[in-house]
C-alpha cells in the first residue's frame, strides 16, 4: 500500500514537472530586480517619467543613477552604496530613487557627458541639480568608492529643495 | 567553556545583526522584479528606450505590455499569460518584452487611448503595429484571459517583419 502511494506522488511530481513554469534552454534564470544590486530595501522607480512624478508628487529629490552591470568603477561604488545603511536609510525615506543602465532622451541628465558611474540629483520642482557635484573636474558627477561622504553631503545638499519658481 | 563559546556566539550574532542590512522600519521588502509576474523567466527591458534599441539591434518585434498591479483585469490577464508556457517561450526566442505601470511620452504607443490591460507591438523598424489588434472595437488593445489564442495568433503577425522603408 504505501508502495502504492509513493508511485502515485512520484508520478505526480513527474507531472507537474512536466506542466511546471517555463524553463529556457540555457537554464533557470535568477529574476531580474529593479535594485539591480544598489538596495533590495529600497522602492524603485523603473522609468525617468515614473521618478519624475513620484519626486513631485512626494515633494522628495530624485537621485538618478546611471551605471553598468559589467563596469568595475560601477560595481565599485555599488558594493560601497548598498551597504552603508545610513545611505540607504536616507534614501529610502527622504529620496525617490532610480538605477538605469541606459540613457535617457533627456539631456539634462548628462550636464558634461555620458559616462558611468553618475549620480545626479533633481529637485521635486524637476530641475536637474547641476549644481550637486562630486569630486572630479573632468566628470563631475561621478563618485568612486572613497567619495562616500561627499556623497551624503550631496545628499543633504539635495534634500534643501530648490523654491517654487511659481 | 561551552557555556563561554555560546555567548561568544550570541555577541557576534549581536554584532552581525546591528551592522546588517538596511531593513525599512515597515519590516523587510521583497525585491522588486522587473518582470512584475509577467515571467520571472524572461528578460525585461527596463525602459522603452531600452526595449526599442534590442529590438532594432536583435532584429525582434518588441511587446509592451501597460498594466497596474492593483488591477484585477491585468491580474488576470497576467495569471494566464505567465502560465503559458507556449506564450513563454515565444516570448523568449522572438520577442523583446517590457511591461510598464506608467504611461510614456510616446504617443504611438496609445492609439486609443491610455488604459490597462493594453498590449501593444512594436516592430525592429520602430513603427507601432496599431494594426495587431485583440478582440475589443472600444479597447482595441486590451485582452481578457480567454483571449490568450488570440494573442499567440497576433503574437506570430507580429514575427511577421514590416520590410524595412529604406
Amino acid at each position: 500500500m504505501i508502495k502504492a502511494v509513493l508511485s502515485v506522488c512520484l508520478v505526480l511530481v513527474a507531472v507537474s514537472s512536466t506542466f511546471g513554469k517555463y524553463i529556457p534552454k540555457t537554464g533557470k534564470r535568477i529574476p531580474q530586480t529593479l535594485s539591480r544590486g544598489w538596495g533590495d530595501q529600497l522602492i524603485w522607480a523603473q522609468t525617468y517619467e515614473e521618478g519624475l512624478f513620484w519626486s513631485r508628487s512626494r515633494n522628495k529629490p530624485l537621485v538618478v543613477i546611471f551605471h553598468l552591470e559589467d563596469c568595475p568603477h560601477s560595481k565599485a561604488v555599488k558594493k560601497v552604496f548598498s551597504e552603508d545603511n545610513e545611505i540607504q536609510k536616507m534614501l529610502d525615506e527622504d529620496f525617490i530613487v532610480l538605477n538605469l543602465v541606459y540613457e535617457t532622451t533627456d539631456k539634462h541628465l548628462s550636464p558634461d557627458g555620458q559616462y558611468v558611474p553618475r549620480i545626479i540629483f533633481v529637485d521635486p520642482t524637476m530641475t536637474v541639480r547641476a549644481d550637486i557635484t562630486g569630486r572630479y573636474s573632468n566628470r563631475m558627477y561621478a563618485y568612486e568608492p572613497n567619495d562616500i561622504k561627499l556623497l551624503m553631503s550631496n545628499m543633504q545638499k539635495a534634500k534643501k529643495l530648490l523654491k517654487s519658481e511659481l
